[in-house]
């Protein structure tokens, strides 16, 4: 902790930070500059926040030396992590694609979903049962019944599946028909879930909440790392600023800043990062050629009647598109699709 | 729902989406104007979202009529909700102040607490048993033992109590304790949890997310109220910004647009709305200028060994100015403390 | 200076940074933890920037220990400034209120302006003859003639004249006519107009930008302090968010940041800062609350025939009715309207 | 126009408002639903601010129906606009790179520059003379000894010249050394250059402003094209977010999104995008996959002592390594570089 105290600051106000900081345990080094007198302090940082100090009387600015989150740390597994799903690895040299409707709607919509995105290459399906929906007034997902139908459509097609737990009294009955538990952007601060998360063994993919910033990503993450499931994904989906054409502005920065600061693997969510199906096809190959580990994209067969975000669906035939140029964009930056 | 084709629009564009609507039940009224065709569409559109049309091939833009939520609107109660906890009301005449600690520490700490929030006037006592917390290392609160002390401290000191509920799982545990079920920023879009509280009959307090716009927070009160319980509060507790003195941007002008659109009471959160002690008093001076219903403050007998939050709580003696402060301020919008 | 380096830097990599700070003649003192080495840097601070470090290889981190302003900042002139026009100071005891139309339309238009503004208690009449406008078929101002018509209008009425400075070359042409030069939001950080307004000795009422953080407000105060004119007026106007029911959000946090950190007195526009007549009085009077040392807002006597924002003009009945309630807040605050 | 009136508007406020329109010249054309009436008004809408509707009594929402923009409008130039200097296009097939220091600082400087800029690809070389900083402290630039020094450089390597205006005064000077006129971010809304720019037949690149919408952006291109200049590029170079790990937020989703609504090409500035070397690389990259025509880019021969952005300036083979990779993302969309 480095307390840098106001230009005249009494010595009796730089003497008050020196005691508290030693009273919470923190060796002190004080370093008198001509204008500013510099605290250095080395101690319990984790436990202490440096707003504390920010608000004493004469302090004029506070910095921590450690990180908040250890164990989400590029330093604490310098060569990446991998997340093997037998047949399939993420974060590997491969760039992996999940794709598949925003909900599970019916079993013939599922079926025909999965047949379309196995053919054009995608290795899971994704689809949603149990839906977070800003109005109580929408569909709000078909519950278990539809998990056994997301599971059923990938088994025949040889497909892993991804779906999204809402609260921590779902993990179990998810584990049974799910491959890869999703937290979505607006549970990636439900703390009590994340820590649920923790003690399962089932991978997780960590979606990146739209005010979070990356600190508060990596924070999440180390939630579930902490209870010992070491196997996550991160997932950058957009974040919330002024601009208001497309629905989210996807940080495509935050792929390159998560592979600096974290061994984590990080895939990419056009869809939800746009809203908007016709800027879905550019910001996945942005994303892919920004260094994504892969990509979770919506496809519909039929976006024009999906009971849930059809806008940004891709029809088959553009996800066929996609998948194409993606294996051009991928090579250029040595990968695979 | 009007439709704005794009100047250009091919006849086949515009017939296509007069389809659309009709298939989704809606009546078209359409008019062609010189540069752009509009199509007026009358039916469904709570179940129809403006993006599916936005990125349909000739479409310029998109726009409701009606709006998302009905039971939260001013027009559903025109003359305002008042909840009633008996001796105290919200929503009245009266500015309503909640203060206490960020978390219930010990027996001590929140006797203190209340000792010192009901001597200066506050009716509510807040405190934390279940504590949401970036960090998995940091201290995430007593639990139920936490309640017990702080019922207690409030029974004593003949204060209601407000306290956070993390998950819905923790509801039926604080309907024993608590006389204002508090819903945190993080989960104003916990849908489970906002469902489960439209069951319950105990007054809810629902936090803006630092990300959520004001309709989305007017969303979020309708899932309660859709669900039966119409003792809700709001509450304006800061927004994430570019700005990065403060903690958070406390959106001041929330209070009177919530009026507006509104029947609901809201209060504010100047702690949380500013992360820093020294604009707390400022902050709170100004929502009740605004109009703000009531207040929810953080005070900690000794904040400077307070386990969370210490930065922006207030000594007891600031309380207490505080609150001589505002009994000015309130008489100047013709209200009282 | 202070330089974090990463858990893990090598030797080579501390050094490298050494070398660097040693270089741009900083004096170094490092400090080598368990986990991370800290280099603390002593010398010409103003002239690095702390990113030119924080990508360096093996840095984990960067923070100046200087502020990058000075005269701007409030340990400068602990007292505070008080700007003097006279009859009327700002910074001092009493709140001053500038009102008047957006734009000089007409001669009865702005007569009748300073007519209403002056009954209600306003010491300085607003109106722009150079507007900026975001599309160029908006009406841009009268120019000279307007000021002519603004500056009449004012002596008729013993009111002093604020109005907007475009660019550099229209300074000495406001000079005629002018006794506050405001800078509107868009032009706080063109650069060349403030270092040309430090040259000038009239007063300055400089308009924060709508994306401008605080410290680059103090930043272009800089400008003009370092240039001599050390008569100078800040103002919050609101900033741009997410949040897009208001125009912008009004940061009323601002007023005691700024106050805080700068000795510069702070005013606040709340017409701007909302963009909508029925925010305007709730949010001027939260900003008196906050401790604004004066307001600027919009009046005028016909809005809705205003050939410029219209939407966020009072009636100059409502304005009398604002002054009448800003006098109770304004003794609230212990100061006067 | 499209008017919507509240839930339980009177038939007085309803007809308040179509009077008002009328008296605007629209003409009105009325829809009364079962819960809202709806206003349909054709007219001058270029002169009306929906907001003024907004704020009447009994009126929900306001939604123009005309762009505010059309010379700027795809519509207007559906093939695209094509941007010639003789042996190079911008908006063409070809990707376009310029490159070059954030300033130029010395003859060998500059040179050096030019020598490593070209050998790697680029076809423009970038260099400010007139600097907008932040600080009145920093380097400012060389000014038109700057530009001499710049258009040495770029003659003795066949590049074409792109450097910054910083005000309407520096036009004249400006066009005496360069090929392509750069208005930066901070200048976006400088109306007054904007119009002169519009005067001039010189090329000119439009940065947009780090917290203008899409829709500003392309209002201030109208400036520039109403005047009469075609000449015009547009360019992405980030914009500010809550996120602070990089400088600002890159919206790689801009380019696609421009693409859709204008004729006009858009480049994008991935330096300042990100304000971090490490970062560059990755999101030119992107930039290049989402559609960008051409980049923008620093790159100093010696970035640790670089005057200024030395930070996020490549080195030399960095740069090379980058257009090697830019080639292979090219090919991937059908482009060269």
């Amino acid at each position: 902790m480095i307390v840098v105290m106001e230009a005249g600051a009494t010595e009796e106000q730089i003497q008050s930070v020196i005691d508290r900081l030693v009273a919470l345990d923190f060796s002190v080094h004080r370093s008198t500059g001509v204008v500013h007198t510099v605290l250095g302090g080395v101690g319990p940082e984790a436990a202490v926040d440096p707003v504390d100090f920010k608000v004493l009387d004469g302090v004029k600015d506070c910095f921590p030396i450690m990180s908040p989150y250890k164990l989400a740390s590029r330093h604490f597994k310098p060569g990446g992590t991998v997340v093997d799903f037998g047949k399939v690895q993420i974060g590997g040299n491969a760039v992996v694609v999940m794709a598949g409707p925003c909900s599970v709607e019916s079993e013939a919509q599922i079926q025909a979903s999965a047949e379309a995105v196995v053919r054009a290459g995608a290795r899971f399906i994704r689809g949603g049962a149990f839906k977070p929906r800003s109005s109580p007034y929408s569909f709000q997902g078909l519950g278990e019944p539809g998990l056994k139908l997301l599971r059923k459509a990938a088994d025949a097609h040889q497909l892993l599946v991804v779906s999204e737990v809402m609260d921590q009294t779902q993990i179990s009955v998810m584990e049974d028909y799910v491959d890869l538990l999703q937290v979505g952007a607006r549970n990636m601060q439900n703390f009590n879930l994340l820590r649920e998360l923790g003690r399962s063994r089932r991978p997780v993919l960590l979606k990146r909440g739209i005010s979070a910033t990356i600190e508060e990503l990596l924070l999440s993450a180390e939630y579930i790392l902490s209870g010992g499931n070491y196997n996550l994904i991160l997932c950058e989906r957009g974040i919330r600023t002024f601009e208001s054409y497309t629905r989210n502005t996807m940080d495509i920065s935050a792929i390159p800043v998560v592979k600096k600061l974290s061994h984590l693997p990080i895939v990419a969510d056009p869809s939800h990062g746009t809203g908007r199906r016709d800027q879905v096809i550019p910001m996945a190959r942005a994303a892919v050629a920004a260094g994504a580990d892969g990509l979770i994209v919506e496809v519909h067969p039929d976006p024009d009647r999906a009971r849930s975000d059809g806008a940004q669906s891709l029809y088959p035939e553009q996800f066929a598109e996609l998948m194409r140029q993606l294996a051009l964009i991928a090579q250029a930056v040595a990968r695979t699709v």
